[in-house]
């Protein structure tokens, strides 16, 4: 169940809502933003290699500083490396994360290394503000809802996963994020997030935050709208800047999705929560 | 083994070494500094209630704040609860997280919450810094070494909660800080650390870091020296300045022991890992 956590959340941050609720927060220069992925609750480690695992971890902590328009500089890692692990084991684990650190210029700054039973991955990331901070709130009504790449194939993937089958190339596996759009797009944005819990779940949370429905320009399929860990950016723009943003999705090789308007109203997701 | 995980830390660190090896860094305004605390690694749910565990996951982070001179503004919270935890369980656990932020002035900013097999707590604090830093680093020969308080009661009482015994008032369960004494002392220290491993064990950092050995001023028995979790503070002064500390001491109630002169040298620490 979702509920727990939500109901954790909810309490703890009774004194501190104005900071809770975005994909990070802004503190002093950086906007500090924070995932874990462990395994048996985000991925088992049958799926993919060490190495992927270490890039994935990383990669949904980037496509978060993405998402509020920052570029990431510095991560905390927090690990805790199973008690069986052999060193070339953790040889992987550190290619992994160098590879994505080194592509996208990351500083390895702290964290803890501890000797556990899973593979427990936290990582913080500290980024620099790009232009304005990008947030959730912010999208009004009349405003039109985007989201790029295509989603689907993650809750496909997840399920040949768990089904045992072995998957080269997948966005479950490694997934694809588009830094230069939307750092470029960003300027045209009223809110954006990344989809990782699902489009209809993140439609729902703009939703909450921005007191609005949607009227959608098509129907979305739950194999669509209940696809969890795309990390494709749901955002959306005024009306007037459809164009703009098409051009740049174009130069920069992004295919766009029209999803909805934001109407007086209220949305709710049906779907079930993708973690159990 | 702690071995393995020197091997990951020192592995993944090899691009950023100027970083790593202090309870926290500075980043732009802040710094930041960031611990675990799990179920089967740090501790045993049968050991403490659940918002003692969670007081205790917060108070060693302040501790590494403490020990570099900063004040703990902010938290970034990660956390796995087990599925299994009832809504009075969450309560317990927010009251002992909201008890020790609200007496320290911490703000919950961020961090992911979600369901797991374990409790399982990494948090990352972001602290103004006070005066001067104080690193580990900056130790020089001649200058004397000190800790606060008393060692070797967690390990005593370590062994008694492994044993299955109920303990009430233990520095093992609720970790004693002197932020006051610290704040107050710290013009003077020219190394400090918390003691999270025993004594011997930052010893050996101390003596790594530093390039120094040590001439202790009494025998220290491994059942003070190898004693971990303490979450005193070892710090180093110059000689001169000895009674100024042991004013200080005094003032705000904090015992101190002399623990040995800084020299040409090397020194390593005999105990076993604490942590298995």
């Amino acid at each position: 169940m979702r509920d727990r956590e939500s109901y954790f959340i909810e309490k703890i941050s009774k004194d501190s809502r104005k900071y809770i609720g975005d994909d990070g927060v802004l503190l002093g220069d950086y906007i500090v933003s924070s995932d874990s992925f462990f395994e048996d609750v985000h991925f088992k480690k049958s799926w993919m290699s060490l190495g992927k695992i270490a890039k994935k971890s990383l990669l949904v902590n980037i496509s978060d500083a993405i998402a509020m328009n920052s570029t990431p500089k510095y991560m905390i890692l927090n690990i805790s490396i199973p008690e069986e692990f052999k060193l070339k084991d953790i040889d992987a684990l550190v290619e992994g994360f160098l590879e994505v650190a080194k592509k996208y210029d990351i500083k390895i700054v702290g964290g803890d290394t501890i000797r556990g039973k899973k593979l427990d991955i936290s990582i913080t990331l500290l980024s620099t503000k790009r232009g304005k901070i990008v947030k959730r709130s912010g999208l009004k009504r009349g405003d039109i809802i985007f989201y790029t790449g295509s989603l689907g194939s993650c809750a496909k993937d997840l399920k040949r996963l768990i089904s045992g089958e072995n998957l080269k190339r997948s966005k479950m596996i490694e997934p694809i994020l588009n830094p230069k759009f939307f750092y470029e797009a960003s300027r045209f944005f009223s809110s954006a997030m990344d989809i990782s819990d699902g489009l209809f779940f993140e439609l729902q949370r703009l939703s909450k935050i921005n007191r609005v429905g949607f009227r959608f320009f098509s129907s979305f399929d739950k194999r669509i709208g209940c696809s969890g860990e795309e990390y494709e950016v749901l955002f959306s723009i005024k009306r007037k800047d459809q164009n703009a943003i098409k051009r740049i999705a174009r130069k920069n090789r992004v295919t766009l999705k029209r999803v909805a308007i934001a109407l007086r109203g209220r949305f709710r997701s049906y779907c079930k929560p993708h973690h159990q």
